[in-house]
Parts: C-alpha cells; sequence; structure tokens
C-alpha cells in the first residue's frame, strides 16, 4: 500500500494519534456516531417525524436523501434542493448535524451550505473529481466503500479527499457485492477490523444497505460494534411500507428504539471489556 | 428455497425446537460450543501440548487435521491414520472430544472410529458422495460452507446428510471468496444470522480461515458471537511460527487464553441483553 | 506458481511438446475434440438416439452423466451402473469414446471400466482423493475448472493426477461464479488463452454450463476456438424440453450439427490465419 | 429488466432498426469500430506517433486519455486541456475522430467541443449526473460497463443518456472483477452475445483493460469478433515500456498492425459464415 501516506497509520499497534472530527455537539473518533434517517427526504412532515423519532432513541446524527443516484432513470430521484431545506430545518429544530449524498461537482457547494456532513455514495468512491471537489470544501465527508472496492483503493480514495488539505474523513463499510443474492450484499466487517489496524481514520457501518433487510439489523449492528466501528449509519422512516425508496431495509422509529438501547448497552459492555481486559 | 424441508424452520419467527447434539459432556445448539486445536496435527507432544492449553483456556471440543486437503500435492498432507490416534489420545487424555476432516468415503467408517464429530471442508461442501456417507454413519457433522456457495446450497448439502436419517449437522460459516485480497476470504456474518432465522440448525463461526490474520480473529470471534452463532472454532498451535500449515493464522496458547475471557464475557453480555431486552 | 513442474511448459513461447492423449481413433491436442451428449443418461433409447446424432454432426466424443451431482437430494441423481452400461453401448454402436463424470473414489474403478475418458466436475476439482484415485487408474480425465478455482488452483489440482503417474488430462473451462445473473456463471476465455501460455495440457470449453443458454452456445463456441481451445463440450438432447436436467441449455441435435458446420469453418479459418500471419 | 423501453429491442430474434451512429466517414453499428491509441496522452510527439500508426494499421478511431481518473491522487493524471488540444490536432492530421474520457460534468461541454466522442469509464458508469449531462450534449458516448456492473444495470445507465434524448450511445465491455489474479479483470463475452440479442445498441469491446495483458490481445480480440461485437478499443503506444500508464498492456505498433490483419480477415469469415451458414 505505497502512496498513502496520509491515511495510514504509522504504527499498527499504537495508531496515534486517531482523528477526531468535531460536528455539532459530538466528536467523531471519540464518540460514537450514530447516523439515522429515511434513505430519502419525501416531504417536510416526514423527515420532520423522523428526526424527531430518531433524536428521541439517540441518534446523534440526521440522515436523508436528497439527490438520490437510481438505477433506472424512471425511479425516485429525491427531491432536490427542496428536500435539502426539509433536512436542514429538521436537522435545526432537533439539533441534530444533517448529512446527504452529494453526487455531482457541482452541486458540492449548495449542499455544503445546508448539510454539516457530505456523503459520497459507493457508486461515486472513484468519481475522483467529486472527491476533490469535498476535499476543496473542507467540511467532513462520510466516504462509503464502493461496492466492489478494495480495502486498499478505499483509502485511496480517501488519500484523495485529504490530500485537497481536508483530514476530516469518516469511512463507511456497506457492504460489498459478491454471488450471495439472499443479502443485498455482504457486510464486510473483517475490513472494519483490518482498517483500524491500518488507518487513524474513523470507520463507520452501514448494515441497512449491507442487507437490504430489516431483520439482520439488529444482530449486524451490534456484531459491528464488537468489529470495532465508530459508528452506524441506520435507514429509519416513519413508515417503512409507504417510503418511496428501499422499502425492505428501513426500520420503524420503535425498531430503532429498541436497536438504540441494545447498541448503548453493548457500547457500555465493549468499554468495560476493553479496560478490565 | 423448495426441497428443504429437513433443514428449514417451519416458522421464522419461533424457530422451535431448535435441533441440539449432544457430544461427550456438551450440548451443541444449547452450550456454546469452542473448537480450538492445530490446523494440522503434527507430532504426539504437539496435539497433547495444544489439547492441555485450549482445554485449560475454555474450549469444550479439540480440532486437528489429519487427512489435509492441499491445493498443491508436495505440501504437509498430514499425517493420516497416526495423527488421528494422536488426536484420539489427546482428547482422551484431556476429556475434550474430536473433531477432524474427512476428505474420502473410504475414510469415513475409519475417521468415525476415533473422531466424535466429522468435519467436512468447505473444498467438500458439494462432494455428494461423501455427504451421504456421513449420513450414514449418523455421527455429529460439522459443515462448513463452500467458499463459493450460496447460503441456499449451503443448507441443500446439510439436506444431503439428514436425508440419510442423521439430523445431527452444524454449520460452519468460514467465509467466502470474493475480490479482496487483504483478508484470505470475507467473513459473511450476516449469513450467520440469515441462518438463524431460517433454519434450526446450530451454526459455527471459523474467523481463522476467514481472515487468514492472528490480528482479526478477536474481533471477528466477538462479532460472531453478537450476530447469534452457537460457538466457534479457532485455530491454536503451541508455536504458530513453527507450524506446517496455517502459521499466519494460528493464535499462541497465551492469545487463545485472552480471547476465551472475552468470549465467555461477551456470551454473558448477550444473554443478558436478550433477556432484559 | 511454485510447484507446477508436472503441468507448466518450460518456455512460455515455445511450449514443446504439446500433451496429446491418444484416445479411440483421435489424439486429443492435436485432433479438435468435440465431446457431446445429453446432460444425463436417461434411458437407453435417449442415450442411443443423442450418440447417432452427435455422431452424424461430427462430434468425436460421446458424454452422458450416469452418477450426477446435484444440488437437492431430491433432484434426479442419475441411472448410476445401468445408465454406464447404456452410455457405453451408445458409444460402442456408434464408434464414439465415451466421457462420464466420476465423483466417488470408489467408483473410479467401475466407471474406469465403461468409460473412455473420466470427468471431474467443477464441484469436485479440489476432491483430492478423487484426483489421486483417478491419477492411479492412469486413465484420461478431464478436469473442469471450480467455478470459484483460480487458474493456479486449477493447474494445481492437474498436478495432484499427473503426480501420480498419469499424464493424460485435459482441462475444462465451464464458467466462474460471479455476481452476473443473466447468465448461469460467467465463461472465462482470457483463461483458455492465459492457460495456453502456461502449460502443455489440452484445454477445452464447456460454454452449455458456462452460460446455462442454448441461445449463447453458438457465438461462445465460435469465440472459444479463436481463443484458442482444443476443443469443446456440448449438451445435446434428442428433445431439451423433456430433459430431466439443464433443460434450458441442451441443443437439439439439428441446432448442434448447424453448429458444428460452422465449428468447423472456424477451425479451417484459424489454421489458414496461423499459417499466412 | 423492467423500464429499459430506450435500450431494449422489440423482438429479441429480429432486433430491427440496429442503432447506427455516423461519426466522420464511418457508421457504428454498421462499420466495424477500431479504436487505438494510448492510454494516456503524454506529448504532442507521442500522440501524433500513435495516430499515424493506428491509421496506418487500419484503425478508425483515435483514444487518447487527458484527464485520467487513477487510484492514487500521485499518479500521473493526465495532460488536461493541453491534452485535449493534442489529441484533436491528431485526430484532424489523421483524419481519425477522436475519443477521451470524461469523469466531470463540468468539463462535459469543453470536452465535448474537442472530442468527437465521450468515453464514460467504468467507474463512473453509475455517475448518473454524468450521464445526464452527456446525455444533454448529444454527441455520441460511449459506456463502458462498470466493473463491479450486471448487464441490467448497463443498459439502465445507457437509458439515462437516451432518456436525455441522445439515442447516440456505444456500449463497451471492459471485463468485469472477480477472484481470479492472472487477469487485471475477467472478460464477459457472454454479455456481449446477451446484449446482442437483448438491445439494438453497439456493443465494442475492450480487451486490453479486461486482461492488462499485451499477450491476451490478440485470442481475445478475435474471440470478441466471433462473439458478435461491433468493435474494439485497443491500447496502442509507441514505446509501450515509457508509458506512462498502463505498461504492461499496451501494444507496439507492430504489434497492432499485426493484430489488425488478422482481425480484418476474421471480420470477413465472419460475414461469410453468416451469409453461407
Amino acid at each position: 500500500m505505497k502512496d498513502l501516506k496520509l491515511v495510514m497509520a504509522k504504527n499498527h499497534d499504537i495508531i496515534t494519534p486517531k482523528t477526531e472530527i468535531k460536528i455539532g455537539n459530538i466528536t467523531v473518533g471519540r464518540d460514537f456516531l450514530v447516523i439515522a434517517g429515511p434513505c430519502s427526504v419525501e416531504s417536510e412532515e416526514q423527515i420532520m417525524k423522523a428526526a424527531t423519532a430518531v433524536k428521541a432513541a439517540g441518534a446523534n446524527m440526521l440522515r436523508g436523501g436528497t439527490y438520490k443516484p437510481r438505477t433506472s432513470p424512471y425511479s425516485f430521484q429525491g427531491l432536490g434542493r427542496i428536500g435539502l431545506q426539509y433536512l436542514s430545518v429538521a436537522g435545526l429544530k432537533t439539533g441534530l448535524p444533517v448529512i446527504t449524498e452529494v453526487t455531482d461537482t457541482r452541486d458540492v457547494y449548495l449542499i455544503g451550505e445546508y448539510a454539516d456532513v457530505l456523503q459520497i455514495g459507493t457508486r461515486n468512491m472513484q468519481n475522483y473529481s467529486l472527491l476533490v471537489e469535498v476535499g476543496k470544501l473542507k467540511k467532513p465527508v462520510l466516504l462509503k466503500r464502493g461496492m466492489n472496492a478494495t480495502i486498499e483503493e478505499w483509502l485511496s480514495s480517501a488519500e484523495y479527499i485529504m490530500n485537497e488539505g481536508n483530514p476530516n474523513v469518516i469511512l463507511c463499510e456497506r457492504g460489498i457485492r459478491t454471488f450471495e443474492t439472499l443479502t443485498r450484499n455482504t457486510l464486510d466487517l473483517s475490513a472494519v477490523a483490518a482498517v483500524k489496524g491500518l488507518s487513524h481514520l474513523p470507520v463507520v457501518v452501514d448494515p441497512s444497505h449491507a442487507t437490504g433487510r430489516a431483520d439482520l439489523i439488529r444482530p449486524m449492528s451490534l456484531s459491528a460494534v464488537m468489529a470495532g466501528c465508530d459508528g452506524l449509519e441506520i435507514e429509519v422512516h416513519p413508515s417503512p411500507e409507504e417510503a418511496l425508496s428501499d422499502k425492505e431495509q428501513q426500520l420503524t422509529p420503535e425498531q430503532f428504539h429498541i436497536l438504540m438501547e441494545a447498541v448503548k448497552k453493548t457500547l457500555i459492555f465493549k468499554e468495560e471489556l476493553k479496560e478490565k481486559g
């Protein structure tokens, strides 16, 4: 892994200092990050409901897609700018920083006006122009692993952002594409542990896109905590069955609330395990 | 998933009754199974040392390869019958049931004389003659997932064994083959959770072969517990650096001891989490 | 690629001498091999009809599964010994040498009594006991590539057979498992060209299993010829729609006849191209 | 395959009319397209030499990367605008239309001023903003298959371009990512044949990126012709060993000349085969 001077840790055993990124009231890399919210912002009411619910359950960041990359041009493409405003307002009212995906270099500045964190999606992990542009903006970036990207390529893409002078990169494992079809993708938790030994960057896990199945989000979230991740990104929708995208994998607020209780306990347990050996 | 009448649960929510398999003092499916030992039985002294060490650390089953399937015909192929005897003696002296791989229909009866559990390796998951033969023997079988097998194919292979009248099948996830090269295989923990929702069979996880890296075994073992597995299979060697096979992925007895402490605490935590919600 | 002393060519540019295997009237490695016949031997009449038809169209070897490896234990498993006899008789009556799959070490000798060539299927490419056993028998062996096997592993499996003193190994590329689902597997023709530069062994291509689609067999067969293969294995059934296995990928005798005409012309063209540059 | 109304053929047997795209003197979809040139435009002299050589050998389109997507930010990134000018001049002097990759929505108009065809690379196949933008420009687009894209996703991306009113889409198969490491990617020629049965769009094959090995380009090019492709894209460099990128896979002008002779003969043979049956 040549040429990864910015993202790689000098010493595999003692990776110091870890990257810490201050966003609103939380410090990613120190505090456990829980990003939650719907796949897409669908209306002012829907995102407000979602924001209130995920905040109440303990999430500390709000997600919501506004410019959606969809396989077919005839699928719902997101609300765009008005969606950004709804998301931003929902974040302000609940006190949650917001994250949304950017897919076009020309939108980086605009989205940066509304969002606290810019998300680079799996399909754009090697869209180098976009990486350079979010690098220049210097706002925090969540960089999803390409569904076909090796760990080395993923870290190389982070290097693109950091090389523009933006050290605020959060990595996100979201499943890789394999031959298995019973899950949407294959969640690669060993990649999380491997990256924690290679890089000082925080790593978040997205079990929603990795599995594509609401019933697998709880076990995979708790597994991810034990694998050493620094946060989770979970899709939550006020009424998943009415969602305009990703119906099968979004949790209800109630399911998310129960999940959060388990995640919090697991984090405490993990901390104790580390201290007492 | 047609034609999986024997391995599939009737009701996804309440999979009752779970399969329980009595082996020596333990009941797989109820007690957490910890299989440990070297990749290969190399000498009487080596397997005895390994057995004593893993027993002391809390393992409840001893592994050791005697008929080894190796990619090259010029690699160490295992000690064969004498290895079986060493393994058997080590098991008897420590009170641990023993497991070893069978690769040939003609060896099933012989290996069944020495081993408490017969292991079907990843390369033989679709060796149907072998599945039928271990099905006829009726001794417990640990069925590893083929490195390229879908979950459906894996369960279909279990069906072959059960269809011969042998219900004592333990499944083992050991990583699938993907494009990633930083780990030996990609551990598919979502498959564990998915299978627990489909089948009444116990599922064990082998992080040693999945990752191929000693440093990833701890995080992946704890993750596997939280994903809901019924046991672990871990490679432990008295002196990994001198091992005749799989050097990079075997733990020292000390590393295994530390791991077991963490696994036990995680199991207790998980149990509490289930009870208190 | 260490330890491949038997299958590897000394000199990549001039691979001499090529392995040539005399079987009946043909010399594989010199004459172009065309193996054709049904997926499974289903009855005396069916295999006799198939044999007559493929012989008439220009095939020089007859295939037919008798011991079938099927994903489910409830699928048709082949006729076994009586199927072997039907196949053998059909071969004798038409003057075609016959090939059938062996899946169990205990069957090697019996099948060797009836078949001119033993086929090792994709699921058994790393069934090393079986490789050793067919190595000892010394009859020609067609070794299919494992659907998840690298080229290096494939050649290592050939090494197992040759290491027992049996140099009569024919390799067969039959598609690898990838994420694509529109074809049954992904035919890897670059592997054929790569192997021709590495090894002196003949390489045959099976477009039937690779694509799983009758409509793709013609273009893939002609492509395979231009990639440099030494033969083809094609599934042909008197009435594909009534076949007990692999319905979608078997050609009718008429389709096969038309295909053979095109294959023959392509072989002549390829020979001319080589001579005139 | 829902929602592919623009790229899909009405009738699988008689796909009429095929898309034909007039570019300079050639009509893609009718005339066989041969795109050739270096991986990157490195200097005025280099691209001029390459253009003259590939024209002499029979290529009818000139390629050259100017805005290069590279895994590492520290690798050569292409000459950018000045490279575009060199490429354009070389095209004008030799009478060859030129193609170059666009990676950023903001560059589409500029590159459209210089290039006759815009190439969408494998990493940007699902960069939907970019697809929309090249759709609006209405210049011919060569759409490479994502290295992890299914055929359905690939056609869906073409649909994005056509849905903007630009019917001038050329598909390009360039290898998919699998577990095999002896070749850079795995060339999926069955995808070419499958797409020819699904869509009216022309399909070009890029054996250079698919195999990553100069020695495999000839067999894969001839195979691709027999699989039914409408053209080839081949990397040719005046001195491959001095190339700033993709050294191992670029042909010398001499090698390309010899390849073209074989390609031309194979095209004539294929035409005869179609006519005479």
